[in-house]
């Protein structure tokens, strides 16, 4: 097939993808439009060295087909990339295709714009974007359909630029398109994302997954067999399957609570989904599905969820029961109609549909984007910041509380009585003293249960505190005690300054940064603002700084703890190098390494380095939270190292192990780790609580090898049950 | 009316509660028992001066109306006090008629004469009457009948006959009921006893929760009328019934949560019960209830409870749901078939009716009797720890585990491993050394959550522990592992006595008394068995006991801390007594009153006495739980006691309060204590939380109306949430 006949053949392939009763009209617009699109990326490669064209009918394809679109859409697909990379203007395309579609390719432009420059901070992109285009959240579905077809042909791309893509997808796309009820989406781009930033634990994790798969066949079918009978009896239509957790919700739920695949006995969950019979309300026969399944299989008590009654925010409608499966295993069983499916897997644009207007978004999103919208127009919000609290509230598992009135209010799990307050108007917020749930006094810190009656206390008094930050989770009410502050601690720079510039003349010394890095570095402060409001605030008096500002010159103060890295080397081949560097790849001047404090990698561990600030490249391991969050925002920071081991410098890993306490086992496990030439431990701690013990080691290693065979080794003794490498030091 | 009439007019009601379906033959031997009982009671008045054979005759009754049970027991109700009252043999009922009922009535005679003797301990007789008749339920079910009827009429008794009654059918008698599914006896039975328990708190708490009934008749209204139109509609035939909680439920939950009934916000529910349509399970009808009820109401999420699909252990079917009412208001359903609903009030009898077969009880409550009698048949069992833990299991909510095969198990609410270990086998609890709960290792001391999975860890080496006791629940651990160490003991005991009779014959010493007590006292050890087996264990060396054989005597080391009482003194009018003196009706050499320790009773509470060991009488509120316990095994040791006020003593009193901090609160608040002249403080205690203030004060007060007097104004202090009176020092 030539070149041609392919773009043809995939352009077929896109009208075969259209939404059902798409009109002859409809077609000739979308064909116009793809044949306008094809000019002008003419002779165009993309990196695999396809014609260009091929993405933006992708893009299209995904849009109609996976997402639900309607025509506009997949038009605005088709040319979204047009205004950006070939000489036609937007006015150009509301000449051509009308002003909607303009605007949308207008939207997806400035995406790209903002997105696309590599020495911009993504964060502040990201802000721009969702402030844009928060109007039509079309242009965040065409945008979200761009990503994936991005993920799924990333292999072309250079293994620096996979990393950064991988961890911006994980980060806002993946949890963009869990907001917008994209659920497949969602997990196709989890698991992209995983298997390009660990390509080795996504394999290892896909072929676990699926051998379980393999060897519980068996059991399913014993499973869905009397189900399928009792469900034909009933007169239904339906379809069932075995669906096993994603790749990526396995991976995270072994790196939240430590623990291996086998520990995760929910592997497997059925699926029901039915056609709706007639002369029933479908949310009836939801229940009427659950009561046979019951009838058969005893259910885990308080463990149904009904999503029917009450959706979640994001639209997601069905109703899930755990039950005691054969062979003693629980079985996840999710009952969805139709309908209810199709909106599971499309989210918004299958509302839309069952809705009968194109137009109109589901009421939680809607609700959802206006908050995100007057939390960006509020000034000065840090971009980063603003990113972080979005992907809390994003991500969160959602609880419902009630106010006194009985309204209810979905917020993110973990909501205090405060971020209650918030929610409901900043005011609230503002004065709030503490809180009644369930009729009964609470502080403002209460953590809020799902079915919680909150009440919030006021004072006219009360002002915002800088320890409130430590317990709120809500972004909305994050942004508005930070927006108190930053107005507060202008003011107190605006003081301070003059205070200073006071002394200075006063002291008959010149301004200018001099005397401000002298007094800094004598007082210890890492900058001026920190000076400014400790003077306002009487933290520092003015003698104090008289005297900084007195002192001899001496050398500067070494703020970080560092290890003496070799410089980077490239020409000496890797087999000669001394073990245990980091080298880095692409820089010609690397200078010092920090091993990040957050996740201490060891040589051995997938690693990135992150170049933030000065010449100082941190490395990070590769699934270090904070690494993925920094990378996805400083894309353009990433600096690739690579491990070359050594055998003299020594790394510090911590490993948590805990098992059945006898006479003798703490000496037996510190023998064996003593007895390992190339370990040394720091600190030992265990703890006996009834006969069981959990320890944990803090070690010095050489290298993961070093490391996993003294964990083997430890496994291996009588009695321990368990020994994991503890990844992030603050968990 | 004349007597006779009277009677006759009783039987014939009697006749017309039997159930349905009751044949000619069945009712003209009722007749003849009804004839044969009048007969022998001939002449025989109950205290109330009312005929005795109306006792019998309303005893049937309840058997017969209330229980549901069918011609055999109605007759041996009938027949209940014939053999222990007259001259009527066992023999004599059996020839006339048949030995099933003779062997209920010799059942029925048996408890009576164990539990009527005032001079046995209850808990004795009431283990010898559950061992005699688990062989027939229907034993237990009409003596539940005759209690009912006693406590029904029991205003015709003195009082201190009618608080040990009371306390006996709170602590015997509603469990049982409700282990045998009887609802409605059970909470007629609670709420009986509470009158006349503490007949001030009864009134108040009854006055309080009809007025908020009547206050929420409009709410309730606004509630069901949409209900009403949606069951209607879709072609239900219902009963809706608002229900308010029992004044003895919503008192216990008041102590229990040390809560007023302003707190408890689930006052008011709302039963549906519906006569299921033929074309659908009964089950499907139920969940449809449920569909259009939520369709209009909110639910509260995950209180859904589904008792349908999985039974609660004494038979009880009905699905619960709480929905979010109009005026904010949670408001609790319950939807029953009627099937259900006869189930829920009547328990086991009407599960009879549904089966089709009399004899059979339902399988549950089989497997429960079961285990009471194994625990019953193990040697050396105390009584009161018996019953103590027999009323443990009766009463607490119950949890669903699995087997790591899959296979469901109850156990009460806060059951450990260990507990479950126990469950499954004497054996698997006696080694047990861990488990693992949902596939991760957990200490054996680790509580289960209904759902759980629990797989126990066992080993060979292990054996009980005595800290085990600290941490199981369920009597059947419990006893194991005590009989065990009394097994122990015994043996330690015996070899100490060798011991110590060597050392005395060593130190040509006598055997005896004075030398035991001599080493006891300076010792500081309780009793001999303390000596043997510190002796025999190793405690205690045998050079220790000879040194304390060889002390010069010196005086008795007084064991308990007691307040200086005055005598009673019956010759005094009340009015010129001194004040605070607990005077006693009924002892004429009362000695030292003790203020129990647990519940700290002070002038002006509701009180009774327990002179339990010795001359002592202690002092308990009416309401502790000791007493209440004490009370029920103990009734012949119980002495009606009174304060008379007094202004010189003063009694310790704990108060809780908590609130919005502020500065200067405590200040506020001890400088109100201060200054009541009546009061000392001894402690104080405050801790703040993010605002929130809590508080704990012991003080020594006179009397009630000085406590109260201070709590009220303590209470009016701004940002003083909550000020209560701690009832239970333990708690």
């Amino acid at each position: 097939m030539n070149e041609q006949e392919m773009i043809n053949a995939a352009f077929e392939d896109l009208l075969q993808s259209l939404r059902k009763g798409t009109t002859e009209e409809s077609i000739k617009l979308i064909r116009t439009a793809f044949e306008f699109a094809r000019e002008a990326h003419q002779g165009v490669k993309r990196k695999s060295g396809e014609p260009y064209i091929l993405h933006p009918i992708a893009v299209a394809k995904i849009a109609a087909k996976e997402i639900g679109l309607g025509t506009k859409s997949v038009i605005a697909a088709l040319l979204h990339d047009v205004v950006e990379d070939t000489d036609y203007t937007v006015e150009d395309i509301a000449n051509l295709f009308g002003a909607k579609i303009a605007s949308l390719v207008d939207g997806l432009t400035k995406i790209s714009e903002v997105m696309g420059s590599d020495t911009t901070k993504q964060a502040e992109s990201f802000r721009k974007m969702i402030l844009t285009l928060a109007d039509d959240v079309r242009v965040i579905l065409i945008k979200i359909a761009d990503r994936l077809h991005n993920m799924r042909t990333l292999d072309a791309m250079p293994e620096h630029k996979q990393v950064k893509i991988a961890s911006e997808t994980l980060y806002i796309y993946a949890p963009l398109a869990h907001r917008m009820g994209l659920h497949a989406i969602k997990t196709e781009l989890e698991d992209l994302s995983l298997k390009y930033e660990n390509p080795l634990e996504y394999q290892e994790l896909e072929k676990k997954i699926h051998a379980y798969r393999d060897e519980n066949t068996g059991l399913y079918q014993q499973f869905i067999a009397p189900i399928r009978e009792r469900l034909t009896e009933s007169g239904y239509q339906y379809d069932i399957t075995a669906r096993t957790k994603s790749v990526y919700s396995v991976w995270s739920k072994m790196q939240r609570r430590h623990i291996s695949i086998e520990e995760i006995y929910d592997l497997l969950a059925v699926r029901i989904v039915f056609d709706p019979k007639d002369n029933q309300p479908e949310k009836w026969q939801c229940w009427n599905i659950y009561s046979l399944i019951t009838d058969m299989y005893s259910p885990k008590p308080e463990r149904i969820r009904d999503w029917v009654s009450v959706p979640k925010a994001n639209g997601y409608e069905a109703l899930h029961l755990t039950v005691m499966g054969p062979g003693g295993k629980w079985i996840e069983v999710q009952i969805r109609s139709r309908r209810m499916d199709e909106i599971a897997e499309k989210g918004l644009a299958a509302h839309w549909k069952y809705k009968g207007d194109n137009a109109e978004a589901s009421n939680e999103v809607d609700k959802w984007l206006a908050g995100i919208k007057e939390m960006l127009e509020q000034p000065g919000t840090d971009a980063l910041e603003f990113l972080d609290e979005f992907k809390l509230n994003l991500f969160a598992k959602e609880i419902r509380v009630f106010t006194p009135k009985g309204d209810m209010r979905t917020l993110p799990k973990g909501a205090t009585v405060l971020d209650f307050a918030y929610d409901i108007h900043t005011e609230i917020g503002n004065s709030c003293i503490g809180g009644k749930v369930n009729h009964k006094l609470v502080p403002m810190s209460h953590v809020l249960q799902s079915g919680d009656q909150v009440e919030v206390l006021t004072s006219d008094k009360q002002k915002p505190q800088s320890d409130w930050l430590d317990f709120i989770v809500t972004a909305k009410a994050r942004n508005n005690i930070l927006m108190i502050f930053r107005r507060e601690k202008k003011e107190q720079v605006k003081i301070g300054t003059m205070m200073f510039e006071n002394l200075l003349e006063d002291m008959k010394l010149p301004f200018g940064t001099e005397n401000l890095n002298k007094a800094l570095l004598h007082l210890k402060l890492d900058n001026k603002d920190d000076l400014y409001v400790s003077l306002a605030k009487g933290n520092l008096s003015v003698e104090d700084v008289r005297k900084a500002l007195k002192k001899k010159s001496e050398n500067k103060f070494v703020k970080y703890w560092k290890l003496q890295f070799f410089k980077s080397d490239k020409e000496k081949a890797p087999a000669e190098k001394e073990e245990g560097k980091i080298i880095n790849d692409v820089t010609e001047d690397a200078s010092d390494f920090i091993i990040a404090p957050c996740c201490h990698p060891i040589p051995g561990d997938d690693v990135v380095g992150m170049k933030i600030e000065g010449d100082k490249i941190t490395v990070h391991k590769r699934k270090c939270p904070e690494a993925i969050r920094l990378m996805s925002s400083y894309g353009d920071k990433i600096v690739p190292v690579k491990w070359v081991s050594h055998k003299i410098m020594s790394f510090l890993a911590v490993i948590k192990l805990n098992g059945i306490d006898s006479i003798g086992i703490v000496s037996d496990i510190t023998m064996i780790i003593s007895k390992e030439s190339n370990v040394n431990m720091r600190t030992v701690h265990f703890e006996t609580k009834d006969g069981i013990f959990e320890g944990m080691i803090h070690l010095y290693v050489h290298n993961t090898a070093d490391l996993n065979n003294l964990m083997m080794k430890i496994s291996s003794l009588k009695g321990v049950e368990n020994v994991s490498r503890v990844e992030n030091l603050d968990v």
